[in-house]
């Protein structure tokens, strides 16, 4: 038997009391019960676009997002809105033109860095070009295993699939097609980095610059999937948008 | 001095760790964690816009959505949404002109239906559209203090503040007022309602045709704040938008 004084077992009721996520706006709170309900609103506020221009995770949540990417959340959460896509595409089907187009993002959309934020602090880090340069080039990024599902039913189903990214062409075009081949990112119709004349132009107007020349070759952007805000807004943004989770990192 | 079995204490050790938020994607699960872990995920997918057309909430969730509207974390979402309209706020400033101005919504924005949804198990239940017309036409919403707070600073900061709301003119034109009047909801440039016109639009429709005769006459929407992602989509929306979370029902 273990012997436990009775202030020991109400810490322990206490405790997990406040970890269930009740945060009450009233009366006492425990520090961790009080971040964690901070943190989620964060979060929450990040995916419904209402955070805007954030530059890192703020400091009281970095432990909060590590917890959040690694401890089965972020899983889950992919996987509900996987579902919810994979519902729109039951009443969807690609007419024989071969018009029908979806647009997927690539990074933290089809390829994980999650292993190059783990050194980042999931974000508690700033931004840091050069770093995130060297760890694409190497073309080591893991899939996200729910999106390649989604993007091999896409093939499948004979949709047009666009790979579209941010990334510069010249430094990032080699490793970061071989990157998708390595993992079964086969069969897409085109995959579209960043040219010379975008460089310096924010995600929202190269991507829908990108967008436009789809439409005008007569594509029809059915679904446009990203992690970024940015890839989800503009012009010719597609039928319906799909926000992949990511409390990581802001893209303007 | 309580006695504990070793497993006694394990138990609560184990049940401490599942109520941690932690979602496992592998290895025993229990009921309470994995749904809480889904319903989180759904909740998200809502404020994010992913999961859309749903009638009521998944009846798993049931529980959670009450915990969620009466156990703190709504309010925690509120305010930290109301955070990002302030930090919004702090670098705009209207102009002498009389022509900057902000639209918000009223259910669920301004006012809250939350004891009426008490009553229909926080979208447990489908909508019923008589039931709400009663609710409403007593005129007893309460304010949600955050946003009352916001309408507030709108006003002082000579923003000309529109409420524009999906309700039935005829039906709730008075008693709308009148609710709005008695929290403190004063000050407002217009009050604008569904005329007979707009019966049986969409939202988006209906929200869309309101705004676009807002900027007809001079109006310069700096934002934009509701629960609905149908108050925020369509045309003229505003420099801004700003979604207040709400997981109770879906407007189309």
């Amino acid at each position: 038997m273990i012997l436990l004084a009775p202030w020991e077992l109400l810490l322990l009721m206490f405790a997990n009391f406040f970890s269930r996520a009740t945060c009450m706006t009233v009366g006492p709170r425990s520090s961790m019960g009080f971040e964690t309900c901070y943190c989620l609103s964060w979060r929450v506020a990040v995916e419904a676009n209402n955070a805007q221009a954030w530059r890192t995770v703020p400091a009281q949540c970095v432990l909060y997002v590590e917890n959040y990417m690694l401890g089965g959340q972020y899983n889950k959460d992919l996987d509900v809105v996987i579902e919810q896509i994979s519902t729109y595409l039951n009443g969807i089907v690609a007419a024989g033109d071969g018009k029908d187009a979806w647009v997927l993002d690539i990074d933290d959309t089809c390829l994980s860095n999650l292993l190059y934020y783990q050194g980042k602090r999931f974000g508690g880090d700033p931004w840091d070009p050069s770093a995130f340069k060297s760890w694409a080039q190497r073309g080591l990024c893991p899939p996200i295993p729910a999106v390649l599902r989604l993007y091999s039913r896409l093939v499948q189903g004979g949709f047009k699939v666009f790979l579209l990214t941010g990334r510069d062409e010249e430094a990032l075009g080699v490793s970061t097609a071989e990157n998708l081949h390595a993992w079964g990112f086969v069969g897409y119709e085109r995959l579209i980095l960043r040219g010379p004349a975008y460089r310096g132009q924010s995600a929202v107007g190269f991507k829908s610059s990108m967008r436009k020349q789809l439409v005008e070759e007569g594509y029809r952007i059915r679904g446009n999937v990203g992690d970024q805000w940015s890839d989800l807004q503009g012009d010719f943004i597609g039928d319906r948008i799909f926000k992949i989770p990511n409390p990581m990192y802001f893209v303007p």
